[in-house]
């Protein structure tokens, strides 16, 4: 078996790393899949920002650059990291404001049908956001029950899916074991059958290729906390393929999302664009953290990136094997994200003693602990030294 | 008439324009009405946020100290500017979402009454999300139409409302005349017909003083970007009356107004607190600097603010008066806020006239331009300075 040093040395990105802020203070930070580490650019374009922008240009700096920035900041990020062409991407509000627009946008786009489906094993705001939508509208939410690890495939969600369905919302790497779902066949499936997809791209967006145009995705919203590294709280992206645009209304209609931001007119009029989208007045400044989070992985290049991150989660199911652990995370590659979960009946307290010996994983109720694999920063031996607390202390 | 630097050298928060970043390009920056300067303890904050706490505790920040925010610094908010008790105010998303969930929210405490009413001067988000959240609620929209200076007064809402009031909606002070409503006698007028009231507190909070908990106000929203300096595109605040909070049920229902954020359960229990309308994931730099723009309007005072906020709008009456200049703001301290309007028919034209010589002012469709005069940063040395360009381009 290879050193971790000579992964570490033989590995095409290795020198992205050091374009972090890397705290000596950690052996191992293994929850870059929850909040990812701080870009030097980002630390310096937001100080930038701070005293010349807002501090300089003031109100100016609206019409100057700043007015623009939700849509020319979600091209970038839908080019890198999406596979969307221009005019269909923003980069607004938090993802589950973002979720709740597309929810009644592609409910919209589908008029006359009634069920909502989704699966028991999504994240809570999905499942939470599809029963108050569906609740408001006066759909039926349609429940599929998949196992946590295999997931939601075409054979699992056939049969819950018929002439009543409007809208599928899938999450692509489901967030606990990290299972990566077929987006292309799951996509098909629910177009055989009329209805239109969402996808939350919250555990793949800049670590998984992702091709929505190509694969005719309908929808699809993601955060930029994770491996986008924007920073706590960063705003989310909300995608709108062009052909559903005209008909995708949201019910936040603010001034942001009119025809005329600035003509406060009597009456309401959305944009035609996918400023349609917005709301109220974006963070510029989380805004700017994205655009510095996407540049980094449209340089390394999400093929490189999916490359590493297979690497990675290879050797770490390699380690936590040969300790004997318990894995729900999928061993095909193919199938998994960028994260490896550990089930351990002390999963709770596992994870607090590695965070006391400087490792830091992800708890999750009730018994997994997710070792997220960023591979913009995460090294091998740092991986390595990670995995060697946890099966120290799980022995 | 005394000079504008014996006005100065008497006003007693002089002193606080150091605290901020003022860009010696400009001769007068009267535009704190829409975007506030820049806090130099802000830049510092931030700077210190991103170096250490985003990169250096990673995941942990959220956990030692963020995860609170949006109540914390809510509560502190609430106290310094809102006259409201701790638990009552959140920091989070963009003053026209949380509007929305505020309309929704306050709906639903009115089963039974099917109409909302606002006035057509409103500022555009208001009106448009009005008519969104009715036309879902199957409700009425009733207009007031008041005159663009008198505006809403008891008199002119009264006849609106009835037994079928479910919920108003109300700019505290208009963002075209700046003229200030009395939110005493409306909040009662309201409340008399049965119903519940919103009032949107954009242009007033951090510069007139409000007290929501004495004067039993339902629901409240407004942003941080004008007097409270927190920056372009910072997390508006909501405020729901005790009372209230327990029939609040705002329809963006993600993980963060679960009762539980991190027990990722099964079924939605909305949090029986304040944090019931949070829906995702909060963007921690921008409350921070909510955060400092409150602390040095607690440090002021709101009502040594106001005072020199009817002292700074005074004279500026007083100069465009004297050069004939039609103004469209209240000429009594107390039914205006800390912004003057001059309308003009070249009124577009003069803006940008300024803006070239170094004055910020705001243009507002169709001839109307806005004086802002945000009393912790605008000198009355700089107020006279802006005028006389005004004037001489006016000539």
């Amino acid at each position: 078996m290879a050193t971790p040093h000579d992964l570490d040395a033989t590995d095409p990105l290795n020198g992205f790393r050091d374009r972090f802020v890397i705290d000596d203070d950690l052996v191992a930070y293994l929850d870059g899949n929850s909040l990812g580490r701080l870009p030097k650019a980002t630390q310096e374009r937001l100080a930038a920002f701070v005293r010349e922008e807002w501090g300089g240009r003031l109100i100016r700096g609206w019409t100057e650059s700043w007015v623009d920035l939700p849509v020319t900041v979600g091209d970038e990020l839908g080019a890198a990291l999406l596979g969307a062409a221009a005019g269909q991407t923003v980069i607004a509000d938090s993802t589950s404001v973002n979720l709740y627009k597309l929810l009644h946008a592609a409910a919209g786009v589908r008029p006359g049908r009634d069920e909502i489906v989704i699966d028991a094993t999504n994240f809570p705001t999905d499942r939470y956001l599809v029963e108050s939508v569906a609740r408001a509208r006066g759909m039926t939410v349609r429940w599929v029950t998949p196992d946590l690890v295999d997931n939601v495939t075409v054979e699992v969600l056939r049969p819950a899916l018929g002439e009543r369905t409007a809208v599928v919302l899938l999450s692509h790497v489901d967030y606990r074991s990290g299972t990566l779902l077929d987006l292309a066949s799951l996509t098909a499936e629910v177009h055989a059958a009329g209805g239109v997809v969402i996808w939350d791209l919250c555990h793949s967006a800049g670590v998984v290729e992702i091709e929505l145009d190509a694969l005719e995705v309908d929808f699809a919203v993601g955060c930029t906390y994770k491996y986008v590294n924007a920073g706590p709280g960063a705003p989310a992206f909300a995608y709108v393929a062009e052909r559903h645009l005209a008909a995708a209304e949201q019910p936040i209609a603010g001034w942001w999302s009119a025809a005329d931001l600035f003509a406060m007119s009597d009456t309401y009029e959305s944009s035609p664009t996918i400023r349609r989208l917005l709301s109220g007045t974006p963070p510029v400044a989380g805004i700017l953290a994205v655009q510095q989070g996407v540049r980094l992985i449209a340089e390394a290049g999400v093929e490189q990136i999916r490359a590493k991150s297979e690497a990675l989660t290879a050797y770490a199911i390699e380690l936590l094997d040969e300790a004997g652990l318990e894995i729900v995370t999928p061993r095909e590659p193919a199938l998994r994200g960028s994260h490896v979960t550990v089930r351990h009946p002390d999963a709770r307290r596992l994870a607090e003693e590695m965070v006391e010996r400087g490792v830091v994983p992800d708890f999750r109720e009730p018994d997994l602990i997710r070792l997220g694999l960023s591979p913009l920063t995460t090294s091998f031996a740092e991986a390595a030294a990670g995995i060697a607390v946890l099966v120290g202390l799980a022995e």
